[in-house]
């Protein structure tokens, strides 16, 4: 991962003309390139952490595996969300950790949290850094220091269960390399997000992600049957059975908790056998509504293909998918994706049926070359940010979700909000949309929002986002779907689950955690 | 519901004869009635309420709702399990509170809450009073008394959101009276227990209901997206969207949390047209590990039948289902039942790939006639266990479950741990088995157990409890599928969760109800 872009920069690709002259034309963007500092430039804090915990920890792991060099630090600083980008790349390196620790097995991440905890030192567990709501900040405040407990170290498939089709992997094993590892046995788990590259195991556990292929395998957290987590007051296994009624899911606490009851180590998880054929197809609906009613029936009565996404007027007409053909004539109406990977049998059965209830909905069907021509890209949003941050584009993303009678009313608010924000600014915005995963009682809205830059291009965006997430909680939606709280949407949470549901955050929190030293500063209002 | 038995007993009918002549011939019963003793002689305690709390209560609800004769506290008086049928048909109603509140709303339940956690009044949620756990007899110790707080008046359907297919519903409302309101709408929620004709909304959640549709429907906690919960410290509501990442899923706290961490006064939850047929079928297999690898592959790899059960050999061969012919001459090998809920198009595509595939994997289709027949008796489980105590018999339930590779540990561990306990007593049991409940992971069993009764059933049946719910957490699965903790499972449930899962419940409960006024007793080690 680059230090201050996404992914691998000899993947990245120079903006397409078609996308400069539209943000050069639409939203008056000089073109001008904007690039970020030299990493040697990025300013890092002094370390403050105390010589007894430093030997401690020296004690512990060997000298590799902790690190203070310049490069490992900014490479361990915050997530990549816009802002974090913005930060970045203007050389920000504030909430840089003092120290970054690989310990190689749960047990090693045992004693570190111990450590930490007797010595007050802050400690964020560190999986793909791929966060985007700033879960990769901690507060320094008050701490003797902080480190990031980085766990690419913990890079195992513990075992897999061919009967009851569950696999246990380590938490710090990144998409990919779990695929890998479970494809010599047949399976895969089918959680494919757009940051799959470069997320990991426990990242996707504690931040409730959720995939492309949603529809069909499920979201994360609906896979995860087991987890252990290293805590300050001792280790939590917990994983009994699919379900049961013992009292509260536990596992539904561990979910979502962003590091801040404990550090994830491994993680017990749904798999499917590797499907034998995968298909990707591509429809136009008349009208956002027209396909988001069509998807909700799918998701309602069945069958479900294993990707189901519906992209706005605005987002077909941009044609995120293929920038090269943006505004393109025949880019009308609204373009939805559907997905099957099965065997060939299921596939064929599940996309007959399919595409009859979709035909006789109102779709048009445009065949499996714009299908995979989706498909080809589906990881590569992130590259194109890089790209138009480069010329003074703002560019980011929020997502939400709400039971379906709401969406509309969700629709409507938050590109309002976004709009007006941006507009008042000077910057009128491009905002669109896609539906990026649907339930059988509600659907998840993702929004992309590009703008010209200001001159504080930070503050810029936060108002933005605010007036987001205030549309979003106002209409009775969630502040994320599948991004997490993180520091971003915390103001939020209160508003979501009132006063007594961040009283058992609390109390759970200062149980375990009574230092306060995991993850600081996220989650718990 | 009767005081001392299940159900209505005009419902009930005579134990069969040929259950009869089993249990004289293989348990050696000898027939004789053991009946309860009257109503009017069942001792109760004094009450203790302090005169404050009795005025404060008085000032909240009409008198009509607050009742302290003798026949509404010994119908408040435990649940139905065995131990609870054993006690108070012996006179034994130690357990009764000392007075019955009904409130009419949310907003009296959070007064009553709030009064009793000023007094340091016990208050126990009583729903339908249908728990088999012990979930309904709180500790009096250091209390200053306690109350029912029956939540009967809250039984209304406070809304149908028929594009999102969700309903909103009083916790109150006993599963026909709920099905009957959503009926009108056309919808149905589809989970029927077998205690569905006298349990209520609020205890499914309470204590995470699993019913015998699951396999299509999905247990109850898989259902709900929403709830509104009186605490002490205040109204928790819950339910931003079908998912979310915001967080933690405390609604999945809340569910299992037994009355405990507060007083469930509504559930939303998802719902689903009512289905145009119902066909229920059944299937004979050799074994039960080849029914249940039958059941697995159906599980993993679809479709999945409505209803999906699968008696042992021995639960087959006793025949539950048809009483008058146990130990009919075909009652070999074992019973499986498919039901098919749905669009008659959708039943009767499903059921030819089901039929399908249960033939490939060596079934025996037994046809619709023996499928009606399970169907018909479905609910009337607990009335012949009235019928057994009434001659002598032990009879009680027990549930579990686990991952599919570890179904047979679990098996033999559970019937080996009962049969041990109970021979030892000199009285060996029958032990039947079935399997509820499937994933695509793992599944649920399902055991009956029937013995003679010693002098002391009660211990005699404690003992053999308590060597089951060891070997179900010897092995690793859980100590209850869809039955919850209450206080006869607890013992056990730090084996379960450890001790930082413990710690977690007791932080919640000391932060939500410092006072410990909620359910005492049940849950929490």
């Amino acid at each position: 991962m680059h230090w201050a872009r996404w992914g691998d920069p000899a993947l990245a690709k120079p903006l397409p003309d078609a996308v400069r002259n539209l943000v050069m034309g639409a939203l008056g963007v000089s073109g001008e390139p904007t690039l970020a500092v030299e990493m040697e430039d990025v300013r890092l804090p002094e370390g403050t952490l105390p010589a007894e915990f430093a030997s401690a920890v020296e004690a512990l792991l060997d000298a590799e595996y902790v690190r203070t060099d310049h490069e490992t630090r900014v490479r361990h600083t915050r997530g990549k969300s816009t802002p974090d980008l913005l930060k970045i790349r203007s050389g920000d390196g504030s909430d840089a950790p003092d120290s970054v620790l690989l310990p190689g097995n749960h047990d090693e991440v045992q004693s570190l949290i111990g450590l930490c905890a007797k010595h007050r030192v802050a400690a964020i567990p560190f999986g793909g850094g791929t966060s985007v709501v700033g879960g990769l900040a901690a507060s320094r405040d008050d701490f003797a220091g902080v480190v990031a407990v980085d766990l690419s170290r913990l890079d195992k498939l513990i075992g897999v269960d061919p009967i009851s089709q569950t696999a246990e992997l380590e938490a710090g094993l990144l998409g990919p390399a779990a695929e890998v590892l479970l494809a010599e046995h047949g399976f895969t788990i089918g959680h494919f997000p757009q940051s799959f590259e470069y997320a990991s195991i426990g990242g996707f556990a504690a931040a409730r992600s959720s995939g492309q292929a949603s529809a069909g395998y499920g979201r994360f957290d609906s896979l995860v049957v087991g987890v252990k987590v290293a805590t300050p007051i001792g280790t939590l296994e917990l994983g009994s059975a699919p379900a049961n009624a013992a009292g509260p899911d536990l596992r539904e606490v561990v979910m979502g908790s962003e590091g801040a009851f404990g550090v994830i180590t491994s993680v017990t998880v749904r798999v499917r056998p590797v499907p034998e054929t995968r298909v990707y197809e591509a429809w136009r609906f008349g009208s956002f509504v027209e396909g988001a009613t069509a998807l909700r029936i799918l998701a309602q009565g069945g069958p479900t293909p294993t990707i189901l996404r519906l992209s706005d007027e605005a987002e077909t007409f941009v044609g995120l998918a293929k920038p090269n053909e943006v505004g393109a004539a025949d880019a009308s109406g609204c373009l939805m994706i559907t997905g099957y990977e099965d065997t060939a049998e299921h596939v064929a059965s599940t996309r007959a049926a399919v595409t009859e209830i979709l035909g006789g909905l109102g779709g048009t069907v445009l065949g499996e070359e714009e299908g995979a021509s989706w498909a080809s890209g589906r990881f590569h949003g992130p590259y194109l940010r890089d790209s138009l941050l480069d010329v003074g584009v703002l560019a980011e993303t929020l997502e939400t979700a709400t039971f379906w009678s709401n969406m509309t009313a969700l629709y409507d608010g938050v590109r309002n909000a976004v709009t007006e924000s941006l507009t008042a600014k000077g910057t009128p915005p491009i905002v669109l949309c896609h539906i990026s995963h649907v339930y059988a009682t509600g659907v998840s809205l993702y929004f992309t929002v590009v703008a010209k830059q200001t001159e504080d291009p930070l503050t810029q965006w936060l108002e933005a986002k605010s007036a987001a997430s205030t549309a979003m909680t106002d209409v009775g939606a969630t502040i994320t779907h599948h991004h997490a709280v993180g520091r971003d949407h915390k103001p939020w949470l209160e508003k979501e689950i009132g006063p007594v549901g961040v009283e058992i955050l609390r109390a759970i929190k200062e149980r375990i955690d009574p230092a306060g030293i995991l993850n600081p500063g996220v989650l718990i209002p």
